[in-house]
């Protein structure tokens, strides 16, 4: 399909959908770049390193590559401060460029660091799982942890482009491509119910990883997020509704551990909240929550948030980026393919709390997130 | 005087350069500001902390205040770090505004810390060394040093205001001085040979911190780099002319250790290195050479470079950030009042060294840095 462009205030850059991608990612390189730095993680340079370097070396420029520890956890100022020691003491200038190898954790944090090495490197986002590619690597927003809040340090900074294998989604593990369909579906409730039906509709061939239905999918989620993205670079307004669902799920993941839950579990389950709460401030009607409850369920994500104690969840939201002022703001749904963000009353949230949490086996969760989590970078 | 403007991708911003400026600050504060967050070091906040609390008092805006260690050594993702750590652990939100009260060192750092707080909040320069007014205040150059490098990790990311209050130089020691004035006569060496004639005809009244000479001084300083920032904020091009004795004066900095001599005298020697080497690369007739060293002689600066060896002078040069393709790039001047970027062979960067550095008393130097950088933040 033709490249999704993304218009920024810094110029405009290409999203590449294709299968094969990787094989072709020479097209994606400035020419004028010195060096090439790939930062990627053990598992993900173990499966499509290889590749991406035997597809750089046309170019005939040097190609080094940054292997950071694996997950959540390790999204923080002490790795990143690795990748700056790495890149300084090869004394790489500012016309290297750095390729972003992996799931969300290595866009991030990648992305982050070309933002900030010598005061701004290009980079490229190469991402290898499904939530990367249908959210975090497109829209320049980099971020590390900080042990009090998740994405807390970071920077608005573009790639110069995103290339998208949607081979490369094979190698994922059932888990990692339940989570990323949470964004998917998240952008048919925000901004195109028809796409939140066709959501509906091909359910099951995506969990399955069907070619054409990832492509299509994967394809409309670009184009939404370029076009929320080109109108609202910085997150000042309409871009705000992108957050559908992550009050709830950064606070899930902030809870339990980075890590413990996926990103995109946790969102899912942040989507089902959302619904709810909308239920009770914006008549969001009860066909509609169920709806996207069971959505939330056949794609294979939690639907009940774990308990972690109301004031621990009121504290934990309160902490989140979209706070101002000390109040929460909510993206909330007055119908599926509409968003507003707003505050909502703490006894509304508190009955959304009381009805969306229960007893979830976090334990067992836990477990299996630590085993497939490796894939996802 | 009226505000200088400052035109750059994000909009413009003012530069208000005024005695009693502090006195007046309520007055750049952005309305919708929920929380003022002063960072200072103990000299600067014991000088004009309070000055500046009580003129902020009447907004009824929360204010708190971070102090950091004092001095370029602290310049640090660890000092940074504990910024992060105390802004998060008050949850300040988006909307807070940081105001940058101290020199460059101060200022940097702040300007890093609001440039990756949250992906960027707001801030405020209020500068209070000659060598921050007229140089690091302007321009929206933010950055840390690392071991390896000064300046590596940081962003371009524009303050809303400039607030420069000419009575704090009243307080300045007079070495700080001196290297404040190492930047204004680089003003003149690079676009205005009429603004670097008035330098040597005013310098003893601006080694007496006479009123009227420093606020024309700053005042066209400030309309120089406003008119280079606007061109070309992300130092693409032209930008790259404000550099000028800068890759000789950060491998002095980096080569003797950050903060043993003061960035403005380390700047000053520059000055000269990058004169001298002009003469054998562009033919700068000598009696140029000349006035350039007078002039730094006069503003009370370092004319002869310490000696580092001369392989540690090119690794250390080499490492600058304006190095591309492993080739450094040099600002060289053509005449007084012009300036151009480009490499320069290596035996004229030879005898530039040799001719340029002597046997210069560091520990002297070194020992009275320690005792005066107190006030320069």
């Amino acid at each position: 399909m033709a490249p999704v462009n993304v218009a920024t205030s810094a110029g405009q850059y290409p999203i590449h959908i294709e299968p094969g991608r990787l094989q072709r990612i020479a097209q994606s390189v400035p020419g004028n770049a010195t060096r090439l730095v790939i930062i990627s993680n053990p598992v993900v340079d173990g499966l499509y390193g290889a590749v991406l370097r035997q597809a750089l070396a046309p170019l005939g420029k040097p190609v080094m590559t940054i292997i950071v520890p694996d997950g959540e956890s390790f999204k923080s100022l002490d790795t990143l401060n690795t990748i700056y020691d790495r890149m300084l003491a090869e004394k790489l200038d500012r016309r290297a460029v750095i390729l972003a190898l992996g799931g969300g954790v290595i866009g991030d944090m990648a992305g982050f660091a070309a933002a900030t090495y010598m005061r701004g490197i290009r980079y490229m986002q190469i991402p290898t799982t499904l939530l990367a590619q249908v959210d975090s690597s497109v829209g320049g927003k980099t971020a590390v942890n900080h042990p009090l809040g998740k994405n807390m340090i970071g920077a608005f900074y573009q790639p110069v482009s995103v290339d998208i294998d949607i081979d490369v989604l094979r190698t994922l593990p059932a888990r990692e491509v339940s989570a990323g369909l949470a964004e998917v579906i998240k952008y048919g409730l925000i901004l195109d119910a028809a796409f939140f039906e066709w959501c509906e509709r091909n359910v099951a061939q995506l969990v399955a990883l069907d070619a054409d239905a990832l492509a299509y999918a994967i394809g409309r989620c670009c184009e939404l997020k370029a076009q929320v993205v080109s109108e609202d670079e910085k997150e000042t307004g309409l871009r705000a509704i992108l957050n559908l669902g992550h009050t709830f799920g950064h606070a899930i993941e902030a809870g339990l551990g980075f890590g413990t839950w996926l990103h995109g579990e946790a969102v899912a389950c942040g989507l089902v909240q959302a619904a709810v709460l909308s239920g009770k401030v914006l008549d969001l009607p009860a066909e509609d929550i169920e709806r996207v409850r069971q959505l939330v369920r056949a794609i294979g994500c939690p639907d009940v948030a774990p308990d972690l104690g109301q004031d621990s969840w009121l504290d934990l939201m309160q902490g989140d980026k979209k706070t101002e002022g000390g109040e929460i703001r909510y993206v909330l749904l007055p119908g599926i393919g509409q968003a507003v963000v707003q505050a909502a009353p703490l006894d509304k949230v508190q009955e959304t709390l009381e009805e969306t949490v229960g007893n979830v086996t976090i334990e067992r969760e836990s477990a299996r997130a630590r085993e497939t989590i490796a894939s996802g970078g």
